[in-house]
This record gives C-alpha cells, sequence and structure tokens, in this order.
C-alpha cells in the first residue's frame, strides 16, 4: 500500500510500472525534435475526421488504442480509464474513448492532465483497485484556438509569450509488471499569482509548478541532485525563466537537469511557435514518446515528471480574473 | 484495503465515513421541498459576487466551509480535494475552492460529480491515502443555461423534457469516524443510446444509469429488495421512465424502492420546471442535505445513490453529434 509522505506525496511501494505507452502527433509535431519518437504521425490535421473536435477525440483513440496493443491487452483487460483534455465537457475523452467500454473516470486539469491521469492510474494499481489502469489525454491546435483565443479564420496575432497548442495524444497502461515505475506521486494544490494574460499561461502556471516540486523535495527529504531529469509540462521559455526565479528564491536550483516538453517538442528557430508547445498533448506525447523510451534505453534512471495546467477559463478571463494554475508530479524510475 | 468484486465494483472493508456534509440553495431550491435540509439558502441569485460565475464558486466554497466547520476540521486537516462542476474548465471548482490550499484532483463527469467525488474520496480514504478527503460539486441556473443552451435574455421556450438546473452546492467530508459509511462503489462507464437533443438529458443518462446499476448487482450478488433506497441524480421524468423501461428488460424492478434527486428537489405542481431538476448541484444538495440527515436518523438504512452525467458539449450538440452519459453509483450504510 502507498505510504504516505506529508499531506499529498505518497510513496508507491508496489512500483506500478508503465507497461506501455504511446504518442500520436500531427504534421508539425512529427517534424519537430521529437518526430522519432512518435508511434503515428498524420498529416491530415483533421485526422479523418470532419471537425477539429473529432479529430481530438481520434487522437486519444489511437494513442489508446496503441498503448493497448503495445503492452499485448484488449480494452476488457484495462480496469479503469482515467482521462480529459482542454475542450469544453472533456469532449475529445468522451466521445474519443467510449468505444472501449472502460469504466471511466473523467478528469480536469487542464495541461496537468497527463500527470493527473497517471498518477491516478498508479495509485488504483497500487492500491489494488485496478489490475490495470490507463491514462490518456491530448490536445489539437484548431480545436483548442478556436475554443480558448480565437477562430484560426480571425488571424489574430500572437504575442510573443504565447504558446503553441500541440496537436497530440499521449496515453499509458499502468499495471504490474516490467516497464519504467512510478515510484512517488505528489498531488497539487491551486495556485493563483494574478495573471490576468491568457496569452501568457507559463506564468500562470509556474507558481503552481514551484509549490509542488518544493513539497515533493521536503516531503520525500531529497534534492535536485538525486534526480537525473527533472521535466516540466509546458511551461515554455516564460514560464521556466519564472519557475527558475521562484526556486531560487527557496535555494532550490534545478536548471542543470532540467528540460520542459513545451521547449522540446518544437524547434523554436525554425518552427514559429513563439515560447514553446503547450496543450495536454505536449507533455503527454514527449512523455509517452521520447522520456519512456529513452528511461527503457537507460538515458535517463530518476525521472521527475511535473506537468502543469493553466486552468484558463475564457469566459474568467473576459471578466478581469486571473488565471488559476496547478501542478501534478510523478517521479519515475528506470 | 478495498476488496474488488468485478471489474469496477469495490467493496471498501475499512467503511470510510461521511462525517458531515452540507448543502447550500438559491431561492427557487429553499421554496421547494427540500428547502427545510439546506444549510444556507440565497435569495440573491449573485451571492454576492457580480458574475454567475463567480457566484457558483461561491456556492461551492460555502459548501465546503460549513461542511468542515460541521466536521470540526479546518482546511489543512483536508488532504485531498476532489471537485469540479458543470461550467467549461470547471471554474466553479477552481476559483471557488483554492483559497482552501488543499491538494486538488479536478474532476469533470457532469452531473454525476457528486458520485464521482465521492467515489474518489471514499477510495482515498480507504486506501489510506488521504486522512480527511473532500468532494464538492456544484450548479447554478443561469450560469448553466447561458453556457449550455441560450442566455437568459434571449427568453428561449423550454420544451417539456427540459429540467431546470438547480442553483446549489453540496460537500461531503470523508474519513474514519462515525457517519453514514461507504460500502461499495462502482465506477461507470460511458454509454450513449444517440440522444441528439441537449433539452432532454434525462434520456441520454438513462442507459448508463442502467448499465450501472446492472452492473454494481452483478459484481455484488445483490437485488433491489436488499436496498431500501435507490436515488438516482437528476433523471427527472423522462429520464425516469426510460430507466424503469431499460431495466424492466433485465429483469429489474426498482419502481418500490426509488427516487430520483431531480424530482425531490422541486415541486412540480407548482414550480415550473418542466421534467424536474437537474445539475450537479441537484443531487449534491438532495444527497447532502436530506438524504444523509435521514439516513443518520434511521429513515433509510441501506442506500444506493447513483449520480448521473449527460456529457453534454455545445459544440457537439451543433454538429449532430449523440450525447454520451455516464453514472457512478455508491452503496451507503448508516
Amino acid at each position: 500500500m502507498a505510504k504516505k509522505l506529508g499531506r499529498s506525496t505518497f510513496l508507491l511501494e508496489k512500483h506500478p510500472a508503465i507497461l506501455a505507452s504511446a504518442a500520436i502527433g500531427g504534421k508539425m509535431e512529427g517534424e519537430g525534435p521529437q518526430g522519432a519518437y512518435f508511434d503515428t504521425i498524420s498529416n491530415d490535421a483533421q485526422f479523418g475526421e470532419d471537425s477539429w473536435e473529432k479529430a481530438e477525440g481520434r487522437l486519444q483513440q489511437l494513442a489508446l488504442q496503441t498503448a493497448m496493443q503495445k503492452a499485448g491487452v484488449s480494452a476488457a483487460e484495462v480496469d479503469c480509464l482515467f482521462a480529459g483534455d482542454l475542450l469544453n465537457q472533456c469532449v475529445g475523452s468522451s466521445y474519443g474513448l467510449q468505444q472501449f467500454e472502460i469504466p471511466f473516470v473523467g478528469l480536469y486539469g487542464a495541461c496537468s492532465t497527463m500527470a493527473e491521469s497517471l498518477m491516478m492510474a498508479a495509485l488504483f494499481v497500487e492500491g489494488g483497485l485496478a489490475k490495470r489502469a490507463a491514462a490518456v489525454t491530448s490536445s489539437h491546435f484548431c480545436s483548442a484556438e478556436r475554443q480558448f483565443r480565437f477562430p484560426l479564420e480571425y488571424g489574430g496575432q500572437r504575442p510573443p509569450s504565447a504558446q503553441w497548442t500541440a496537436t497530440a495524444a499521449g496515453a499509458a497502461i499502468v499495471g504490474c509488471g516490467q516497464g519504467v515505475s512510478v515510484n512517488a506521486v505528489t498531488v497539487g494544490t491551486i495556485r493563483d499569482l494574478g495573471i490576468t494574460d491568457a496569452n501568457n499561461m507559463g506564468a500562470a502556471m509556474a507558481p503552481a509548478a514551484a509549490s509542488t516540486l518544493t513539497t515533493f523535495f521536503n516531503d520525500s527529504v531529497t534534492h535536485p541532485a538525486d534526480y537525473d531529469l527533472i521535466l516540466t509540462g509546458d511551461l515554455g521559455q516564460v514560464g521556466r525563466d519564472l519557475l527558475f526565479e521562484l526556486l531560487e528564491k527557496e535555494g532550490v536550483r534545478i536548471s542543470d537537469r532540467y528540460h520542459d516538453c513545451g521547449l522540446l517538442i518544437y524547434d523554436r528557430d525554425k518552427q514559429d511557435v513563439h515560447a514553446g508547445g503547450s496543450g495536454c498533448g505536449c507533455s503527454a506525447s514527449v512523455l509517452c514518446g521520447s522520456i519512456l523510451r529513452q528511461m527503457a534505453e537507460g538515458r535517463w534512471k530518476n525521472v521527475l515528471f511535473m506537468a502543469t495546467g493553466a486552468l484558463m477559463s475564457p469566459t474568467m478571463v473576459q471578466q478581469g480574473e486571473a488565471i488559476p494554475g496547478i501542478a501534478h508530479l510523478l517521479h519515475l524510475k528506470a
């Protein structure tokens, strides 16, 4: 059974394993530095569907289907599915995944969803509640832009702090067996430092990232040096700089072992993504694609994966409210 | 540790208890048959706030605050918070509950959220992951109507199958101790029978309710006669009739011990709510208000509480897609 360290950090003593994972991406993601790690890249942004929303559902469907194939399990052998996405009412998940008929726990954690879902899947396996559980999430540039900012046809100009919502999905199957193990998790707390700019998600998420990371270090009595990679979800350039600044105040330095999925997914010199990538699918596809594969190959042994979410609502932003953020953390061990 | 019965039903052997609960309602809910059971009724539909969305956040805040007071615990003594609501990006929860600074797992289950959050809170306490966990949800007529259907100012006509979104919230604190216990839970599966009418949520949810209920009876090897109350979330008149019809085909009869929160919350003879109440706050406030109190008073001993959610997205409905439903179940014992 999981051992509680502090209020919200859990040491998973059975070390549930990520039995298999899959990453699906769009054309632009395939052309970026992560291109080689996607299981499937579609040059058709609609993924054969007739709407952006259904395309996003298809992304999740492909991700889960591929991860189950790689794990050698059928949908009937997965006991519980944790999923969510950025779309209103999380329709990427509900429409994309309903065909599998797996008992479903819908989550909303914005871009933190890969960490939130993987954390819940690991806790369910650890607690004997599921023999196998799946974690799935996605994002799609076109469905996200029209919902959160402006429809693409409007041609709105993007400021330098803006991030590019990845058209991508990731899925992981957790169970007992061979694979990268989930050693510990920390449930995040909502943080809000007053950012009101819907084009500056990185800054809205950095305080939550700093809070969850210091909570984990305190609870587990460990230090950055105990890990060979500390990976955030999608803080991008602006959020990364702010995270370093916030951690510096606490005397925590992570820059020599730090990466951000939002900065890994695109080549910012060649791809016009401004401050980096974002969206649930960004950290999901980078984790489920390259990172887990590199861990299996021995490149990384101890990884802290912390996906961050800006709980951003266009309605609240229009009302002048600040954007709260959240970050959940997993300690993964090869 | 929870004992697994079948794929998605869990017998909670430590019997986590609902230590306290609270229900908050608006003026119309206060005038209905549940009026006496609300902890607070506000005649101001904006709850002192300057937007409907913030009013809904305030509803959740009041519900959690009151439940914690009744349980005699502070926010720092609650280890984990499970919450969500109907608003895009679940802003009722994120804006309403962030001040408590409790580790937060955001959920999206539409009107099934009271059951989803309570189920997760109970599983966390059962598994030793939380000493105390809270489950919170809400809905607000005005924020829901303008988001899902038409802004109130439009004056759109409501068909007879339409339900009235309750302005209400419920919160429960789960832990080890005295109180109604959570004896078993069943995680629901998404079901979709092809309902495309956004004004007929009851019909969209009934298939999921039938599926979860029969799954629970099969997994637990029990029958309707083993329970003195089977309570659905907010099927309303149309959904209730359809549920009976679907269960009849499986040879299951529940009508002699059945209630629906959507039919309990308003007096349909005097209050113009058409097919009944709905919204996350409907089943949340009926459960956290009258039902749990009546269980403590000995009126009901064995209750099946099954909140149902229509995972309805205006975007998908406009695209002609059907509305999927989900239902999660808890067996509560006095």
